[in-house]
């Protein structure tokens, strides 16, 4: 039996998403709340890899369990149990066997938290960017132009991390990008069809870019057909990411 | 010069707000910081004695530092420099000598979480009661009939734990008590002239019981007047439980 599931996990602990030797991962706990639920070892694949300190408020994931049967309904309180407490298995169904939860998804979205305040707040502690220079109203609306020049599909090589496997194809599309405010917190919202190794980051970097004046909102169209990474601005922290949704 | 200030923490690593030796504390902290700050012993004065897990979105103390001068509008940078991540002093003025953060108490409002979802959630742990039981609009309408009930002032000698310093005086007045849900999230908010010690966790217990339909809100006048403690609801534990705001 193959399932599909969401899982919702604060990344702080965890050396992101992939199984590590040695290191504490999402996938390394999942397998072993799985082996302790089933009495089995389960395939856990993943929609993405996330890096260390980057959270997901919807993680999706296929297991594999050979021919163990737990009806799905009753997998996220089985499983939960044996999870620790900052990893949580919340929705569970059975999948066709040739469901891929990475080749399969339509467009993910994620939320980048910036925690924008002269002090920072205890309670956002390592869930948001601490950036205390005062991002102002017309700032957010520099974002948003800034933002609206990311829309579509455009090369995105500049605008990724080294380090990643061998990507050979660097074009996405993005579908949405705004900026909004609301009580000490500014929240990137970003939807694509896929994004490169750290290319959230990068893109929420090059929008503070803006915010402070470093950049112009008209500066973005030719950061990106420049495909020159020391254009674009830093990689933001990885503590103010989640994942937020996968659609197939 | 005598600073009136506010801190915001995060209770899970703190043993309470007061000094106790060998043990790490919300006063500690903010002394160790203060005398990094002003080179000098600071006398600190808190609005009350928060339990060890219990967290502050706003607690008021004040800060003796002898002749020692920092302009209080740089206090809550100079300061927060040197506290740890899970607490901050986010705003300070100058008061005068005979202002006493605990006895000048006009109301304190709290605010309880309860997190109501079958699975929990990681980002909740440590901040929220996990109570995975579901609870119905229907019985959020009763918990609040019985809130009705405790509005006014009245002996809560039966919604205090033991332990306390000697206490004398057990009438208290509530202004304001509600229960809310909003996503996952159920709130119950509290403002009163004062609190016993856990009275406002035995009220959260005992809304509880209401909801689960052990105690019907019509039975909380008589459980009120019985001064017994065993009539009343649990302890609802500390992790849910918010200083949310002082008035002077």
């Amino acid at each position: 039996m193959k399932y599909f599931a969401k899982v919702k996990y604060l990344g702080t602990g965890f050396h992101g998403f992939q199984v590590q030797p040695g290191l504490r991962t999402v996938q390394g706990e999942l397998c072993s709340a799985l082996r302790s639920v089933f009495g089995a070892e389960c395939r856990v694949t993943g929609c993405s890899r996330t890096d260390a300190g980057v959270h997901a408020n919807e993680f999706c994931i296929t297991v594999d369990c050979g021919s163990a049967t737990v009806p799905p309904e009753k997998l996220p309180v089985a499983v939960s149990r044996f999870l620790p407490n900052d990893l949580s298995l919340f929705y569970a169904e059975t999948c066709s066997e040739n469901f891929h939860p990475r080749y399969d998804v339509v467009s993910k979205e994620y939320v980048y938290h910036i925690a924008n305040s002269r002090i920072y707040d205890p309670f956002l502690y390592g869930r948001a960017w601490f950036f205390p220079r005062p991002i102002t109203d017309i700032a957010i609306s520099e974002m948003n132009r800034a933002a609206s020049y990311f829309l579509g599909k455009h090369d995105f090589f500049g605008f990724m991390s080294e380090g990643a496997d061998n990507v050979t194809d660097t074009v996405r599309t993005i579908y949405h990008l705004s900026v909004e405010r609301s009580v000490g917190l500014i929240t990137v919202r970003v939807r694509g069809d896929g994004f490169l190794y750290n290319m959230v980051r990068i893109i929420v970097g090059t929008l503070i870019d803006v915010a402070m004046g470093k950049l112009s909102p008209q500066d973005i169209p030719g950061i990106i057909s420049s495909r020159d990474r020391s254009r674009a601005g830093m990689t933001a922290p990885a503590e103010g990411l989640y994942l937020n949704k996968v659609n197939y």
